[in-house]
């Protein structure tokens, strides 16, 4: 709808947001658990351990480079899921929105999701829609919740974490946040970087499916990066992480736009990329599987669990050896 | 922590975010399954049925006569789950922080968030949590999701619905918007008007279990009031639905507010309230189990469902039938 934007009355239940939801929303979502807009989607029996999650995207600007919010909110939550070792089954799609807010852009957006929940074998199960004055958001933030089915039983055990153990990053670090810096900044550079935002579920689950119990855990660094998922891996497990600076991947474009900009490119997000902790047995053949799908091409051995106190060390390429803690500085708000 | 306020740096994923996350939110909801702090809650096995449902919470003022935010988005969603015959198992909490809210603001949402989890006997089991800059939001928004387990394999039967039902409202019309107006406009009034938010998911399931298929189908009425939600039944499920005037439950206060304010009733939005269609034979045991209980009190038969083309007819209190459309004019924004 070219050139129409989003009116308070969109969001206060009368015809306008009947229209709004059936017409622009709900139509694009089309399914039999979603279509007859119960209160709650009726997901059936689902067979396995269940597990749950909830994620809020406020990115700015709601498109980038690479993706956009719709795509980021749906990535973002099957992600959550699959980390915990569940088959992502259904998602919700909870939009508040900015009056005056244009339907082009949010149609943008919803087709963004549909295509996403699509990749990642997912229905959108419920939703709802709020709208807000003119000033009392920016534009659109969505949040998404999921719910799935554990694989196999396979869950997160950061208490068998032991010395010996490998961490496995699946891909190039801070894609995501350099692509949405890039944009907000508007920087003009050579080449191009674009957000890596993309659905981890198949990749993951056909990790857990071959090696099961030898992956121990499992998180996706998004907000905070690399650095501050594995400060919280590293807490959560009791272990010793020493990271191989020299390993570290990182993208050509990514490295020069953190030099510009003074980032880290370890405490930069990332949003289609996760972190393994594995059996030291099983890294080579883990990393052999991630390697062959779409988004584990990259994939590569970063470090390794050694004895002696919880933290995060990185050995450096001169041969130091320093402390990889949480941030000091402050990050940008935002970047999802 | 009186006098903090969140920082844009509560937001970024390092140390501020973790103290925020860790000492003021999940701290409130500890329970195993929040607690290990993974990406995703892990449920276990849910035996039957599952629902799944979201809603975002905008209401502004955050804190008005009744309730606040915090107890509205844990009810709300508690009361979708109720509706479509679910026990509510779990639910989810992303919140959306305006920089510079204050901390105790946030400290007393967060206590009636874990106070109305606790009445509706569900876990906070996943969570999210977003800052973004001043004036770039208002002040507090926050999504819940919620997934629950049908109530002896009963679902929605719209198609069920037949001529002689009776349609069932569980108390007074009108309250929970009438104290967010007079919230919001700082009237004065003598008799104080408190919104009705509540968790109705023991009352309606306690009906189930009694009833089973005699109650066809339920809504709760929120935005756009008991005239939007009738409408919406009454389409999906082809039914002509003929209210009795003399016989809708409004508080006099109520009624007095929408005098002043030029307000229907009819259309304001409810957050502790269901309306039910069910067989006729029913209705009368059913207004019964009702009013036993704590939310139930004032539950009226409103009205029946009788042989004609589907829509929303009442019987005025002088003798005459109009039509109750959707709503014609504006509403009000961010009542929920």
């Amino acid at each position: 709808m070219p050139g129409q934007r989003i009116l308070l009355s969109h969001g206060e239940g009368g015809k306008k947001s009947r229209d709004l939801i059936r017409k622009i929303i709900a139509k694009r979502f089309e399914n039999p658990i979603l279509s007859p807009l119960f209160d709650s989607g009726l997901l059936g029996r689902l067979d396995g351990e269940i597990a749950f999650t909830t994620d809020g995207y406020v990115v700015t600007p709601a498109i980038f480079p690479g993706g956009d919010i719709g795509r980021l909110a749906v990535c973002g939550t099957l992600n959550d899921l699959s980390v915990c070792g569940a088959r992502p089954v259904a998602i919700s799609c909870a939009l508040i929105l900015e009056e005056g807010f244009p339907v082009e852009t949010l149609e943008t957006i919803l087709d963004s999701m549909k295509t996403a929940a699509a990749e990642g074998d997912v229905v959108v199960a419920c939703g709802d829609t709020k709208v807000v004055e003119k000033g009392s958001a920016d534009g659109i933030f969505i949040t998404t919740s999921g719910v799935g089915i554990a694989c196999g039983g396979w869950r997160p055990a950061p208490e068998n974490v032991r010395p010996g153990d490998r961490i496995i990053l699946t891909g190039t670090m801070g894609d995501h946040q350099a692509a949405v810096l890039i944009a907000r900044n508007r920087l003009e550079l050579a080449a191009e970087i674009l957000s890596d935002v993309a659905p981890l579920s198949s990749m993951l689950l056909d990790v857990l499916s071959a090696f099961g119990g030898s992956v121990r855990f499992m998180r996706d660094p998004t907000r905070g990066g690399v650095g501050v998922s594995l400060n919280e891996m590293a807490e959560s497990s009791r272990a010793r992480i020493v990271l191989d600076e020299s390993r570290l991947p990182v993208a050509e474009a990514v490295r020069g736009v953190c030099e510009i900009l003074g980032f880290d490119p370890i405490y930069l997000a990332n949003e289609g990329k996760a972190l393994l902790i594995v059996d030291g047995k099983s890294a080579d053949p883990i990393i052999e599987t991630l390697r062959k799908a779409r988004y584990g091409r990259n994939a590569a051995v970063i470090g390794k669990v050694t004895e002696g106190p919880p933290g995060v060390l990185m050995k450096t390429v001169i041969g130091g050896l320093r402390a990889v803690d949480y941030p000091v500085g402050d990050q940008l708000p935002r970047i999802c």
